[in-house]
């Protein structure tokens, strides 16, 4: 990874000189990052990109050509961009693991620091976590559609940068992708990468049936041909029910091999050209299918009995088309002062759904024991003590009357935030791809079916703590008092 | 940049070895890149990206490291795998220079290479162009909202990751933002970067107040006060306005000032904190508002008197919400046989929209002499002449019936593609930032008013010259016959 320490918003720097003019640039603050809303109003998010965020903050530092450029901008004043030179993270990050599933308003990644550097990281934490986390739980998404299918994540042509076709397939793995189209994603990350041939190979040919034919000779053990460059029933499935005849004369057809549509009407053309490989005896030769394909295109032909068993799905996943960004915040929740004691901010705003949690605080989820299910999650503040012997009455905050009551052996719990970063120096290693793929599919199955929905899901209560609850409630009052 | 050589798909990849094996890697091919839709149903869109496919194609090469990953996935032969050793781009580019007006269908960028090299740039020319026109066309939108007043590219943090920011906000400047918050853009790109402080300088602060004297005591210059954290009618503005009489009394007010919004209704508190502003002698005060900004708000946000004259706009025009993709596609046109000639190549679809435009092409623009504004474009065959002396009817190719007439004297032309690369060598100086992102305002000025409309816009005509309208016509119907 490139260093990123100038990917961020000039006003990080403006405020970093701003505390450090002040003399308290090494104040103590706490951050939290969290998410208000679940991409598509679905049930759930899946955050990812913690791999990516622990790389940035280890790189973390400006080159003399970084504060050469700052000067040239003739807002900074000398010593603190001396004070730059030195600039490194020395702080605590405690984080939710990459693939978990998670709620909104629950932190997902905690930072104790200067305020200088919290504040200086917000915008590539942001940045990162936002856009992975996004495209995981679109992949997830696609994952549910296709059931058991496999899914390929083709999408790079279409991604927003070349980062974004990279670091979204990554994030599509995670979601529950099975490969990806995307060469240098499979270099970075070791994942299945996939991918045939597109229509100009057939048109290079003089004829559809040599190009299916030289195809098939050099790949025998990947013979998927596309068929629809010019007519998908007419000319592309019966060339390619000869080749694969041809193929089996000669002994060659042992491998994986099919058909790709990309155009037309998918559910009635995979259902025509299974019939006409059946009747071919091809049962064997797979359907895969691109074009345009989401969550809900899936559900749709699956609806409709398309034959279709290998799903490559481009634009609308590696854009997240409809809801194209996260919508992840960074918001103070606790200063030093300067007895040492941590004091609890809130942040207020004419939207209710604006106002921010206050304190250093952790996620406690609640699993119903027979299910290993997911029954609720705490947000509490750090300190408080939570065990499986005690008794659990929560309720959702937005609905503070719906109580449920947990007895013990009823739930097992567990805290989400782990530790990441110690005083600067990193404690956490990255699980592969492949493991986190592998652990965000086992979260997947804490969720009950009602939060899988695609349309008006179940949403999942997440409860404040009495003691948080009470905190929040005091702080605003005391606003209302004009403390 | 980083070297991109495996940002690609696999099967660029796999029909490279197909082409390799079946002895003819080095055929001679043209390839165009074109899109189908403007964006938001627009009436045009604006190109981007060209520089940094300029980049990718001069850095293009496989180092050791790539060639052993790709041998590392048994699919690929020694031979081939040699071959890649010493692959370089050694074809001719045309394109049309970044920041020109665009249409659907028109090649924007044109390949002549072997049909290995030419298959295998693909995925990246796509990804690049893809993405920063579609920020760029989005951007332009939001400067038409935004007419006379300033805009800020304020979304790295939604950005879909890392050079989705950095790229963007090049796109948005090219679009015609006049400056971005992204530092690395600013250090990468020379283009102005812009910010004050956040909602956390105002809350690590005891008070509103001292957060705010603080801020405008070390950034008297450019004292942008953000008025919303508690209340913006009854704290944040009447806090800027103490601190703003403060620095008139020390004499201190003589750079930018004033204050930025960033929720709540930006039109009714705008307007009361105009008067409250005014009422206080602060006429020169600036209103600056962000908050899920984009063309149609900002649009409404004026129609309803907003007194605001800085725009920050951050996700939706980093992300190009509603519209996450630009569709752009890159097609074989041309082929040369074994006597050395090109024979054009047709792409049939089941949606008409998808058929291809055979040949060597090139785009012609009339402009009307007396506004210098574009009447049509043609698509012509690159070997078509068109001169200004000579009478050009043309009509829209979707609806032939409907005729133009240009006689001498009322129109002038101009080739949109230029040499790019010739012989794999680059010929063309790519112009800074700033001057394309001035060329991309003049181009808006060759459009008329009713191609501009946000809703329903006028369709600019685009008409394919006779000799390319013929020869599509005559490949259909050889097609029909079965040929």
């Amino acid at each position: 990874m490139k260093n990123l320490t100038l990917l961020t918003d000039l006003y990080q720097l403006t405020m970093m000189q701003g505390y450090f003019k002040s003399g308290f640039g090494d104040k103590e603050v706490v951050f939290d990052m969290f998410y208000r809303k679940n991409p598509y109003n679905g049930g759930y998010a899946i955050c990812a990109g913690l791999e990516q965020v622990i790389e940035y903050i280890k790189e973390l530092h400006f080159d003399k050509e970084d504060i050469q450029y700052l000067r040239s901008l003739n807002i900074f004043e000398e010593d603190f961009l001396g004070a730059l030179k030195e600039f490194r993270f020395t702080g605590d990050i405690y984080a939710i693991p990459e693939g978990t599933v998670i709620f909104p308003n629950e932190p997902i990644l905690r930072v104790h620091s200067t305020i200088m550097e919290a504040q200086y990281i917000e915008t590539a934490i942001l940045n990162i976590i936002n856009h992975q986390s996004l495209i995981a739980t679109k992949a997830s998404r696609v994952r549910l559609a296709a059931q058991n299918d496999r899914v390929l994540e083709f999408g790079l042509r279409r991604a927003q940068g070349p980062d974004a076709g990279v670091y979204g397939a990554r994030a599509a793995i995670i979601g529950g992708c099975n490969g990806t189209s995307d060469v240098l994603a499979g270099q970075i990350f070791d994942v299945p990468i996939s991918g045939t041939h597109a229509h100009s190979w057939v048109m290079s040919f003089d004829s559809e049936l040599e190009a299916f034919r030289t195809y098939a000779n050099i790949f025998p053990q990947a013979a998927i041909l596309l068929v629809d460059t010019y007519d998908t029933l007419t000319s592309g499935v019966p060339n390619a029910i000869k080749i694969f005849d041809e193929m089996r004369e000669q002994g060659k057809l042992t491998g994986l091999y099919g058909i790709r549509l990309d155009s037309g009407d998918l559910a009635y053309l995979s259902k025509k050209a299974r019939r006409m490989l059946d009747a071919a005896g091809h049962e064997e030769a797979i359907i895969s299918a691109s074009s345009d394909l989401d969550e809900n295109l899936i559900t749709d032909l699956k609806l409709q009995g398309a034959k279709i068993t290998l799903w490559g799905v481009g634009t609308r996943l590696i854009t997240s088309e409809g809801w194209s960004a996260f919508g992840g915040v960074y918001k103070i929740v606790a200063c030093k002062d300067k007895y040492g004691d941590f004091i609890p901010k809130i942040k207020l705003s004419d939207n209710a759904a604006k106002v921010t949690n206050p304190g250093i605080k952790k996620v406690v989820r609640c699993y119903d024991t027979e299910h290993h299910k997911i029954k609720v999650d705490l947000i509490a503040l750090d300190n408080e003590k939570f065990d499986e012997s005690q008794t659990i009455i929560a309720s959702d905050h937005n609905a503070r009357w719906k109580k449920m009551t947990l007895h013990p052996g009823q739930f097992t719990l567990r805290e989400l935030l782990v530790p990441i970063f110690q005083a600067g120096a990193c404690v956490y290693d990255s699980p592969t791809i492949l493991e986190i793929a592998e652990y965000a599919k086992s979260e997947m199955n804490t969720l009950w079916e009602e939060h899988l929905r695609f349309i008006n899901p179940e949403i999942m209560p997440v409860d404040l703590s009495d003691k948080l609850y009470l905190l929040k409630n005091d702080m605003l009052k005391n606003f209302e008092k004009g403390l």
